[in-house]
């Protein structure tokens, strides 16, 4: 692994025909934020369903199996692969009969204190049967002697710390939660049914409003609860004080550049730290090209500022499968360019500024340096449109151990050095906080740059 | 649906290189017990690892998968297809943490106090997850007060009624549980391993043990727990007094014939049942014909006994897949036939006993009679190698409702018409018990024969 | 490859709405002919399409590609496995466009004089696109001068050597020959239509007819060309003198028990090869058991003639499928336990015969003899309803080379020594005759049992 | 069908180790120029072996299969589907035995006059298995007098006019042809074996050596044969006089940015379209968006000569497969937007010059421009970067009917307002031209454009 990955995308439907095939479509659109598992449960109003598989979207669900998934509600959610673990038992949504009834319940996140309310939940005699933070908000809501499933979402969410956008379903209704850090995107829609009703959707990412015909309406607030029952408009509880801390990786890497996270459009914001990067170094330079396709929006921001042309210099292969035979030792770095081959005569006799959107263990850089440098470019400089990297994350990423973070342990000229780049510059954290453009925006989690853990 | 269904089939191993392969090959032989799912967890003493799902023992496992379910121990489980329900979420074995570390749980049976139990369980504060019972038993265990895994399981134990074979793992030791009925057949063997040590494995059918070349030791008996740790010879327990009514069922139709089932092998039962309906029934006809492979050893014996000729009069086509087409209309019963096809030189002109285990629905023997008179029989006897069945099982079999039994609701001489046979015998009751030779035969539940439930 | 195998299968339907269906259903019941390919083609009338590939029929064919071979005439083809080269190119039926339209074609059989016609053929600039003798008869129809294909058939036929049963489906008609000697079996049925009007059938084995309601009409004769056309009755022409030789290792080995093949009922005539087998060699012993399925009817007559009891004493496991995974060294002999479990109860203690149909290398031979002592058989004695193999076939059989068969270079005492049996009989040559019961049953080719190539 | 499609990539690799393994990377690098079917054969000296199958590159070939093509030789090809054919019939390469031999084929491209050749060839009894053209070389070969191979190609290339792209692998040689118009895209490459020893590659385009590390060489010349054989440098033979009308339409749309294609790399002569298109048609605009992938390198172009800024206002899903589940009708456009999705902060509000490579029915621009107009475009114009597409093509390119070409029966105004768009521009056959900047560019086959065919 040589990225941060986005461990889930949720979505939730409500009031809608078909909700089902609503959120198959959802999560289509938020494919990439795992590939691993993927899952609906659907309620008819007397009982949910589930089904729930390895693989992508398209190959967990076919027309007969949604058919099946009936009803106006539904939830659903793409798992990012979290290796050494069994795999199978870790699959979303997690469904459970409980006093009250039935519910199914999808997450993107991470609990920090998850650790200890397992053990106390243990120690009383619950038990888990996966890998998953859920179990345990599933457990809380089942112990809660509150009197209906809001009370006791709302008793078992205050027992938790982290980070979490929450979709719950029950045979009727739909709860929706984010944490009070409000660290993952998470946001609301809505669909005109063709009867003249009004559905509503709530998806990780904005991008997957577009598919369905739904319209952004706003964020899910942090600490907020939105309450879908029959027959009325949605209900919106503060259940918790906002204590903004929005993960500024999103707009590093994780979202879709059509998506809106947390306000703003991503494809915006990442041109802008491009042109933040090219204010903060000047780079004599032929040509800027992206790594496609995490850098493309930051390269034509630092091409429209430092007025260097902006080129496709690096072509992407998209049909590359799980089936692909590896290479063998004779065709040496052969795997980075299975995916990114470069256009020789664009990069030959070239002083090439080259545009990633941050550096993990720094192979792939190396690689993509030696790339260009095999396509005849005079000068490699590998430009970040982030800081260095160097904390890992607990709030619902997956990132390496810190000591597999290549720049907690190396200074920027160690790395270039080992990347074999001309140059290495960094956006620097005042740089990418001056792309998002706001005095609220003090309150971003930043912690994978600066290693300061709001929680 | 038109026979009985057994539910499934479990296997454990203990103190064995390659565990889990072994109970592969155990659950490959026991497939006839449950084609639904499949599932496996082995223990290396340090981690329990699971893998399950849809699909035959053979299509969920590869030689890559059983490789990761390294270790001494494994427990394996055969699921048999509750339509109806969500399946994914039905495989076994169940896994889940608990307060004394990690348990993963295989159950062949019913609990007949499963609904009440779960009842009280989500009224504590309990989540369910499946519909299987199992969970029930998990839910005692880690609620029990007692301080370790064993007296744990006793006192979960001491809690249900009805039917089970169980198996539990931990980390490091296995028990084993037939229920004081001792509904469910379940046997011990010992295998002789390379380094001269001795393994263990427990399985629903003695057939298990052939494949891994263990030795049957003796059946685990009704109300028994026998616990395996390492470095210790089994050791067993008497935890409940043995009130034995092992399923008589399992000699008419569940069992392999060349399995050992309550101290009998099934082929000589099944064909003293034949030599008793022989006994009972004299029928002046010109040959013996099985349906196969059902209710082959039975006219093996109703031949021996009536010296009437045995001839395997119809063939059976082993190549049938899921993916079948279905036959139009106009290619009527054609169903049957696909499995079934009678060799026309032996029928015609013949007067035709033809054997089967039971009649469900009745609509499979109505097709056979109809193909035996297509293929010139001049008369066809159906002689049925058990009683009517009367009532629905309770006790881990899958039958259908008791309107959906035909012999609920009609006469014999109904059924002989709506079949279309010439005559219709049923063994009695009185000469299946006598099949079975024994005094104590006394304590067989019949339940679906006469409609007494032992609990 | 420790038995001989028949290489195909083929089918022929003409006259009958959908098919393709038909053939479909007969090339299930013919899937013990082959099951390495599957393939149909089929004609509206103006066009043949043609469907093939890998694998079992119900695994090529589903019910939307089935629906593309629409029409009222169709052919089809079951391929065996021939190792060693590239099977992808050898599927059948093999279609071809020529001078006179488009025909397609499906062979059961060999041509003995094909490697000499190929060169010929080859000579004169003729292409093969793979390893099939069918290609020879399509280019030789191409290049025939005659005007109309029924004539060119006739040219071509009159050109080859060796066993063929054909059928050539043009746009419009079909076209059935036998060749000269009959060596393969094939047979014609009748189908009544739903309209009233009548449909007709060709198949290599007769099994295939009664699953689409077809009834047997007479054999294919040795030498006859059978020609459908619309609105016409099927016209035969006796286009080469007959001179049958019956390949008579159908009734010890191949055929299904339920076909009728060259006039007599296979399961009657295994019957009677066991018959013959008893009154030629008495031996002491306390049961008969068959391997299962191949020896079971003369099993059943070996039992009925020497009044020792038959017993199904070995169990088949019918799962077996392509995935399993094979098992390691410590488990010796547990590959042919995976299909064949004994009854131990059955068998300990007890002097018992074991009735196999053919010894091919020996291999399997002895892991049954030893499993059988496994059980704890006092004395095992092997009896083939068959003579000792030892002569390869040319004329559609896959048989190994004669140095590979046990017969050719070992006497029965060797092979007895060898496959560790305490004796071993082989049911003479003449033995085997008697059991077909006729005069003309001097035609016979036996070649595989006495080395005499009637061609 | 709402594009045109390139019909297939063909690669061939001599003297190299796995050669098979190279010709699987090289059609992975080609998979867009045919994703229906997929084959490789190699040789070993010896033999010929071949591997052929529907699907991806990825799906027909796996670890397993892809060593059974052991040899320093071999050949491979990724086909398009060709609707309404048996398309498992016309996989390649195309295998065949002859007299002087094997040989396998594979070709990119179209004979036009491959009708009369078959006609004739049938005629004098040669039959066809396939709908391919190859078939007809083959024929053509194996026919012809002349003593060896390269001499019997030479002679059957004489006679099939139109366009190819040919590899021909023997049991030793391999022969590369182009024909003399030089239609398709045809490069060497060379490969630097870990041995010293140089190894080559021919393949349909140039970025299938990057991913084997074989440096571009040149191009096989329009009416070139190249012939290579062991211990012997290629040789180059000009069998025909060439005319080079290379296909004008592989820079507009086929090959790969990345490519070299008659001498240019694709990308830059896309850039200069745009630039043309921008000198041409000055618009009155906001941004300039591409539809990705195929109109970003005009896009850069035009933004670049027309100073409106570059933005990647639409992203593309690159997650699509087979088994996607089409929407209803309610989602009215969803199946474009399935794999288009627009920036909506991007263009709301502005004047949006939307740049795509071509137009062929129309229906996918109007439902861009729907898409653009619903994320809030003041004003829609649909840029053009080639001439309107008038007429089909017969030198290797599935190309919907005339009466299908929406450029053929309607004005550029009268599609316009079928687009539904503000303003709609095509760029110039001369301003086409002139982005390929060269005198001999006037050899360029435009018949798509102009109607004007050269053979």
């Amino acid at each position: 692994m040589d990225s941060f990955k986005e461990e889930c995308a949720v979505v939730g439907v409500y009031n809608c025909q078909n909700a089902a095939k609503l959120a198959y479509y959802s999560l289509f659109s938020m494919q990439h934020r795992g590939q691993e598992a993927s899952g609906i449960s659907s309620s008819d109003g007397k009982k949910i369903k589930t089904i729930k598989n390895h693989g992508l979207v398209t190959s967990v669900f076919d027309e007969e199996n949604l058919k099946k998934l009936s009803g106006y509600a539904a939830v659903g959610h793409n798992r990012y692969s979290t290796a050494g673990e069994d795999s199978m038992l870790d699959a979303q949504p997690v469904f459970a009969r409980y006093d009250l009834g039935e519910m199914s319940v999808v997450h993107n996140g991470n609990l920090t204190n998850a650790q200890e309310l397992r053990k106390k939940l243990i120690e009383n005699g619950a038990i888990f049967q996966s890998f998953m933070d859920t179990e345990i908000l599933i457990h809380l809501i089942a112990k809660s002697e509150k009197k209906c499933l809001q009370d006791r979402i709302i008793d078992a969410i205050l027992q938790v710390q982290g980070a979490y956008s929450l979709v719950f379903l029950s045979r009727s209704k739909m709860f929706v939660i984010r944490d009070a850090n409000g660290f993952r995107p998470f946001s609301l829609g809505k669909i005109q049914n063709d009867d003249g009703s009004v559905g509503y959707i709530v998806a990780s990412e904005s991008c997957a409003f577009d598919l369905v015909n739904a319209q952004y309406v706003r964020d899910v607030q942090p600490g907020e609860m939105l309450i879908f029952e029959a027959n009325k408009p949605p209900q919106s509880l503060q259940i918790m004080s906002p204590t903004p801390h929005p993960c500024i990786f999103e707009y590093v890497y994780f979202a879709r550049p059509d998506s809106k996270v947390f306000g703003r459009t991503v494809y915006d914001v990442r041109k802008k730290m491009g042109i933040e990067l090219a204010r903060e170094k000047s780079i004599d330079a032929d040509i800027v090209i992206p790594v496609p396709d995490s850098g493309v929006a930051a390269a034509l921001g630092y091409s429209q500022e430092s007025k260097i042309p902006f080129e496709l210099g690096i072509i992407r292969n998209h049909y590359i499968g799980r089936t692909f035979i590896e290479p063998t030792q004779t065709m040496r770095e052969l795997k980075v360019r299975l995916k990114l081959n470069p256009i020789r005569e664009l990069i030959e006799g070239k002083k090439v500024i080259v545009i990633d959107d941050s550096i993990v263990r720094g192979t792939t850089s190396r690689q993509i340096v030696r790339i260009l440098r095999g396509a005849g470019a005079k000068e490699v400089h590998m430009c970040i449109s982030s800081p260095p990297t160097i904390s890992p994350c607990y709030y619902g990423v997956d990132t390496p151990n810190k000591e597999d973070l290549i720049s907690a342990r190396m200074s920027v000229e160690q790395i270039c050095e080992y990347i074999e780049a001309d140059s290495l510059v960094y956006l620097s954290l005042q740089g990418l906080r001056q792309s998002l453009e706001c005095g609220q925006s003090d309150s971003f989690c930043q912690a994978c740059f600066d290693g300061k853990y709001v929680v």
